[in-house]
């Protein structure tokens, strides 16, 4: 195999990010090869990948028989000898372990599943200090700022990152008490996953994305702020100490920060990519975030200053509470609430361990699944 | 003297960006030493400066006798051998020499003077290169887009200049005819000197822009873009090979990049510089510049593309013509009319030596001048 070829683990391959991560893959073949995939449920999907992109190994959540494919599990993919950059694009709690296995064996890693450094943000930063393992953020937020910072990470003062206010942003709560699966999933920018869609909506998703920024950039939370920008072309913003502000622009694509993430250090040229003319853009707005309006950002900014198992009984309660609305269980307004509540049932453990997160998670589940009945 | 002070010669002192420069190197008496000082014209606020800065060395146009200060020309200052920094912030051609000195030197260049870059930008840039001496930029625009590029100088796709468009912008061929100079000299958004104010207003300012970075950043003018941005927040943008973009944004204070200048590569904290809340912001503008109405503009876009002395006969019929505008001899229009005759009498000489520069200036002045009867 060439030596400049980048051989890439891609797991979570079926989802909105390792679709588009294998879009990205597809424009450069003589710079990435495929060497894992790892799929959820849609197994048809995963299996028209394997045949297309035929890597050494894969994975499959439902059990599966290939010919002519080497089945694997994620953490063996993950830390891999042959493997130069692990794509961690599971979502919630899945791609924790998994992670870890690629921190662990010192990977170069592209990470979208944010809920895992929510969930384990101190452990993960720690072991990856230790065995140099480069976490490089898929997020466009993040990757904003990744960017900004290339050349000078020593002298930040703050960052700003961008929330687009997701489709409710101006509805009233009895607005907001009436909207349906579909409302929620029409987002105004992005086109992503389900999960992540209600969770901009319910503005989680941004205070998801202060806990990964606090970790992902040694930063206290009172150096990371929000502000309103409706069109998603400024990504995040970087304050230096000396009040020059960078920004990162480009127009809403995934497909930017994970060729980013993929081809780093360096930039790649892509005629796919759709650029920005900023002749065009007439006119970029921002606003101060108006916190009160949305409960789900509060309780995250609230669980990510606590910290310890706070943040990782936030994430399940979420995840169970965005399921629960998606499947039609419960009314939008009534994610915040089971989460609320679960958060307050919550014994609290200062420093915890993996064992310890992962015990939180799985009753963290249990409870924010009690307070509905089926 | 204490190893990590750095010592400064600024040249063109009592300029409005020789004062700004005096004003962080206040800030910050542990950094900077200030061991030359060089005036125009305004000897009172020259031996001010000396007075309180004690330099080793000044100069000063007007002759002058002080006691305790060694008296020196602007070259032997810009290449003292106990300089680290010179801050060429002389206007017009003037600076040229001194330039030159201060490169053949080996030295660190803070460059706030972009007419010598645009007349004379080729051999400037290759003698840098031969003597490793590096300029860094001032202009709010260059600074930004030399931000732009830590970390990463060989990706870049293109850069957009922004333009505040002056005071002038909106208006209509009738009414720049009867503008006045004090209407000229209402900058909207920054404060600076005349020349340049001016310059702002005619859009001939942006155009020296353009061949500034063409030079600076080793850019064919294709491109180099301005943008019409009237708030003079963003500075500018640069666009990577993969669509992603960068952008610097701050206050309009010159201060900021004059210290960045100074503190290059590392950044100081200032509380005397005002700092940039995006949330109240509210609204970035951006618009196609109307490169018809600007016939300044066009003439040094042309001009740059042409090279050899053409963009030395621009620098000197733009600053007599905005002489006899400033000392309301001719009207705002002419001062593009003067321009145009002058560049079209000219007979260009391809690979010019300095010599054939400076002739090329002298003989561009006089010309300029002779079209009008005073």
């Amino acid at each position: 195999m060439h030596k400049a070829v980048k051989r890439i683990v891609v797991l979570g391959s079926t989802g909105s990010i390792g679709q588009q991560t294998l879009e990205v893959v597809k424009s450069f073949p003589e710079k990435y090869a495929v060497v894992g995939l790892a799929g959820g449920k849609n197994t048809a999907l995963l299996i028209k990948q394997i045949t297309q992109f035929r890597p050494l190994m894969a994975y499959c959540a439902l059990s599966y028989d290939l010919p002519n494919t080497t089945f694997a599990t994620m953490e063996e993919m993950a830390s891999h000898h042959e493997v130069d950059l692990v794509v961690v694009a599971t979502s919630g709690k899945e791609g924790l372990t998994p992670l870890l296995a690629a921190i662990r064996a010192g990977k170069n890693i592209a990470l979208a599943n944010k809920e895992v450094l929510v969930m384990a943000g101190e452990i993960l930063v720690r072991e990856a200090q230790k065995h140099k393992a480069k976490i490089i953020p898929i997020d466009s937020e993040h990757s904003a700022i990744w960017q900004c910072l290339r050349g000078e990470t020593d002298c930040v003062s703050r960052v700003t990152l961008t929330a687009s206010g997701g489709p409710f942003y101006h509805l009233t709560k009895e607005q907001l008490a009436k909207v349906t699966v579909e409302d929620a999933l029409r987002h105004p920018t992005w086109k992503m996953g389900k999960k992540i869609t209600v969770d901009s909506a319910t503005l989680m998703n941004k205070g998801l994305e202060v806990i990964e920024a606090h970790w992902l950039f040694s930063l206290p939370f009172d150096r990371i702020d929000i502000v309103f920008h409706p069109q998603s072309i400024v990504h995040s913003l970087v304050e230096f100490i000396d009040g020059s502000i960078k920004a990162q622009l480009s127009l809403p694509d995934m497909r930017l920060p994970i060729q980013y993430a993929l081809s780093y250090p360096q930039r790649l040229e892509n005629p796919q990519l759709p650029r920005l003319d900023i002749a065009k853009v007439r006119s970029l707005n921002f606003e101060q975030i108006d916190y009160s309006r949305f409960p789900c950002l509060q309780l995250a900014l609230e669980a990510g200053k606590r910290g310890g198992t706070y943040p990782a009984v936030l994430c399940a309660a979420d995840e169970i509470a965005v399921n629960l609305f998606l499947n039609r269980k419960i009314a939008f307004l009534t994610i915040s609430e089971i989460i609320e509540k679960t958060i307050s049932l919550h014994h609290p453990i200062t420093k915890p361990t993996l064992e310890d997160i992962l015990a939180t998670d799985e009753w963290a589940r249990k409870t924010a699944s009690n307070f509905v009945r089926v």
